[in-house]
């Protein structure tokens, strides 16, 4: 009879060299998965094929996919294309030696100390992930990285705390990172923090560099007020596969991160994944398991558990690649089919003490994602008994945890990196990026748009558009109204919202409106003025 | 016909006098939902009220269930609980006082600094939202906070970097903070941490205290070794709502934090949640919608976003709460029913860009959970365009996500907190501790044990017993041995454990296996050394 053993070495995908190592033993597929799916690899392999040589693999956009030739520019499909990554890369490593060496220096400082990303989703993710897996500490690292991730005016202000005031500003970079250049978020954290140099008498523009694609929004304020420099974004790369462009080098040379680390882990992975034997094909074999884990439906969801402080964020950053690109009303026939793969984790063995409980005994709406790290630490060893270190307990949680689940008929994977280094990240991100892509073309998706997230920025925008209707109607009105008195004068009948907009605006001293009579029982009748009334 | 504003009117909760507003009208549910319900809520009433009236709500573990008692004494079941509350509360602000006035001082410097939270789970999470969510920044607050939550070689390396190395030690409090005294994580931290004390020449019992139950492994060594003090913890509060025991409050304390005004909002919330009437009951119509949305058995996920910096570590903090209380194998009565929720999210409008893709046309496998707070920033309003401010954004942005889930069919819960600060933390802690009992009550389980994680604790157990078998055998054998070989000599059949075991210990240097054979084949034939060999 088969032991788990048998199968654990039935399935294992290991390379010696490296030690990366992938186990998806513990899934619930048979032994005959990959004759009987010959079919699907051969229409996966064909359709990443296609999408490598430079076809429109985002066909509702009209676009090529070009990640993979971010980290192997030979393998671009043109030679524009080709020496416009090499070159990209060659500017991004000079300007980081440049500020490092203070020749590209702040305005009334010798050097740049500081260095604050303004983007969000593709721009933040990846860059947040590579600065908080590979960062040194503060005192090690070339500078010190912030993020504004969101329009959060409280965020603003704690950052801006955060970077020290005035005289923080004064050492600090910002990198503004867009790649449509009109992403409402970014733009108001740029004039956030434009305003704070204004403040503290400094010229922003001596401060900021633009990561965007050439004649956007952000590309021409960028030139018209002659900022350091600007760092080219292509259509041929989509936000959440772009931190291996500009977006996730810039900041990575500038923390001091060896970039070329990077390139060089996801080059070697995409080597493995081009492979055509699907056994000896790590994203396929990933692909496939999900594949039977979830029906090809998403019928359950990926529990994302690195043990590793530092690859904490990871979770998060598959959970924006998987569900983003996975996350799909039609399908490449047009039919309706409401895809994707719901992503959630945080890291082991911490999350043993939070939800564990659940996985372990509730409800079976899951599988799990182990990643362990082989190298526990630089240095000797410390034993917390004879023999036995953190690390030792740190492999036994996962293990354990593993065979728990398992035991519970709980399935998983398991990856193994030799080390929490640029290498293994960058095999890691070019692992999920395959496998994602196979993924799609098993349920015949497109990958590499995102349709959905236009109908809630379109609402955004109607939010705003009534709230400017409110304020002039509460003005015009010139007398205390309520909701259903201005929602009347505005000529909507959506008073929740014009509720909403009135309370909220009241809510905060020194907007438009305050509030006059909030004493009747139907909060839709609390009147409100104009704060200049 | 009723429109989407009149549900809302008809089902919001709304206190005026602090803004707090709960909105379950985008869910799931009849009219008639509370009549329908109205033998579920008086028996989750019932069952609240012996809790609170100390019954043995924990009934497995024989536990009184108190954390309600910790914000309003007064009601704790008798005079013993009521002093031991209000002696630990009294203490902890005297000493966070003496900190900052420098009375308690470390061994060579005038004043403590810096703050590191040793603890995992529930005695990591809260003080880690709490932390985030009201600390003032590095400047403004008594001290800087870190945490040591799992049991990562390379995390603590990267830890001790970030407090500055031995001078930053020298300035350095730590808070072991385990309930049970035993937790392995925490014990290994305070063992890596102690040792870097002592290689920087200093004292750690001067620099140390503990969060612990009586008589526990860890109070018996930091009355061995006389730290500075000892904070009590008690059977009846668990981990999962310790926050506003001694786990949260001591280092909310030394960081600054307004401790009472925490417990004021949770105090707040209590009374409107022991309220009879589901109808003006926040905590019961959360969990009536949470029961209607999930089919009372976990079908749909629960997506949590805190539209606030501040506020991000809130969905990770209620992923503990609410998954650790509900995911349960059996009922009540004893039957299988694998309950929970599972709870994901991070924080808008920035996750808007990472999976809202999914959320708004993928799988409608969940409901979301919204949280808006009413006051943009302290200080002026800044206006990014006329009269619009990043914060009418982001709640543009989070009105437009919700409203264009509702257009999809997707459901969703809003709720308004008035500001991001302590007494609005404090409210939405106790409402959501509230819910799940409720919501506990309704499924019949036991909300306030955790039997499952034994299990992974076990498993670890023996993989941590098996290592010992496997460097014994390794040395015991002399030659060189493949994992088959060992395995037998350990007499175990798990040869993929044993393979494990040896491929780690060699993959780290200093550690006593080293790779000798790495050619074959098969794994399993690779051989190995005792590096003393």
């Amino acid at each position: 009879m088969k032991t788990p053993s048998d199968r654990y070495r039935q399935w294992l995908y290991l390379d010696r060299a490296t030690g990366f190592a992938l186990d998806v033993s513990r899934m619930d597929f048979p032994d005959d998965l990959v004759t009987r799916e010959a079919a699907r690899i051969d229409a996966a392999h064909r359709a990443m094929r296609e999408l490598e040589a430079g076809g429109i693999a985002n066909p509702d956009e009209q676009r090529r996919v070009g990640h993979y030739w971010l980290r192997d520019s030979a393998r671009a499909p043109d030679a524009e294309t080709r020496v416009a990554i090499d070159d990209a890369r060659a500017a991004i490593v000079r300007f980081a030696a440049d500020v490092h060496a203070g020749r590209v220096r702040p305005e009334r400082a010798e050097q740049f100390r500081q260095l604050v990303v303004v983007g969000i989703g593709g721009s933040a993710l990846g860059p947040q992930l590579v600065a908080e897996a590979l960062g040194r500490g503060p005192a090690r690292d070339a500078m010190r990285i912030f993020f504004a991730d969101n329009t959060d005016p409280d965020g603003f202000d704690r950052l801006l705390t955060r970077l020290g005031g005035a005289d923080g500003l004064a050492t600090t970079l910002v990198a503004v990172t867009s790649k449509s250049g009109g992403t409402k978020e970014t733009r108001n954290g740029m004039l956030e923090i434009g305003r704070a140099y204004g403040l503290a008498g400094l010229k922003f523009a001596r401060h900021a560099v633009a990561v965007t694609s050439d004649g956007s929004e952000l590309d021409r304020v960028a030139k018209r007020d002659a900022w350091l420099t600007t760092f080219p974004m292509w259509d041929w790369v989509g936000g959440r596969t772009s931190v291996m462009s500009s977006v996730g080098l810039v900041p990575a040379a500038l923390q001091g991160v060896d970039v070329d680390a990077i390139l060089a882990g996801a080059r070697t992975m995409d080597a493995w994944t081009r492979e055509s034997d699907a056994r000896r094909n790590p994203a396929l074999l990933l692909a496939l398991a999900w594949h039977k884990a979830t029906g090809g439906r998403g019928e359950k969801d990926m529990v994302v558990l690195p043990y590793s402080d530092r690859f904490e964020l990871f979770s998060r950053y598959l959970q924006q690649l998987v569900m983003e690109s996975l996350g799909k009303r039609l399908d490449l026939g047009g039919n309706v089919v409401h895809q994707g793969i719901a992503v959630y984790g945080n890291k082991g063995s911490t999350d043993q003490h939070a939800y564990v409980q659940q996985l372990r005994d509730g409800v079976p709406n899951f599988f799990a994602t182990f990643v362990q790290v082989l190298n526990e630490r630089d240095g000797e060893p410390f034993e917390v008994e004879p023999e036995v270190t953190s690390g030792d307990y740190l492999f036994g949680f996962l293990e354990g945890t593993r065979r728990a689940l398992y035991e519970a008929g709980r399935p998983s994977v398991s990856i193994t990196i030799p080390r929490a280094d640029a290498v293994s990240l960058g095999m890691l991100i070019a692992l999920f990026e395959r496998a994602v892509g196979f993924y799609a073309s098993f349920i015949n998706i497109n990958a590499y748009h995102q349709p959905g997230v236009e109908a809630g920025k379109k609402a955004a925008t109607e939010v705003l558009d009534m709230q400017r209707n409110v304020v002039r109607s509460v003005r015009a009105l010139g007398t205390p109204s309520s909701a259903t008195q201005v929602a009347a004068h505005v000529g909507s009948p959506d008073v929740e919202l014009v509720w909403k907009i009135l309370n909220r605006l009241a809510s905060n001293p020194q907007r438009p409106v305050r509030r006059v009579d909030d004493t009747a029982a139907d909060p839709f009748d609390t009147t409100f003025a104009s704060r200049d009334d």
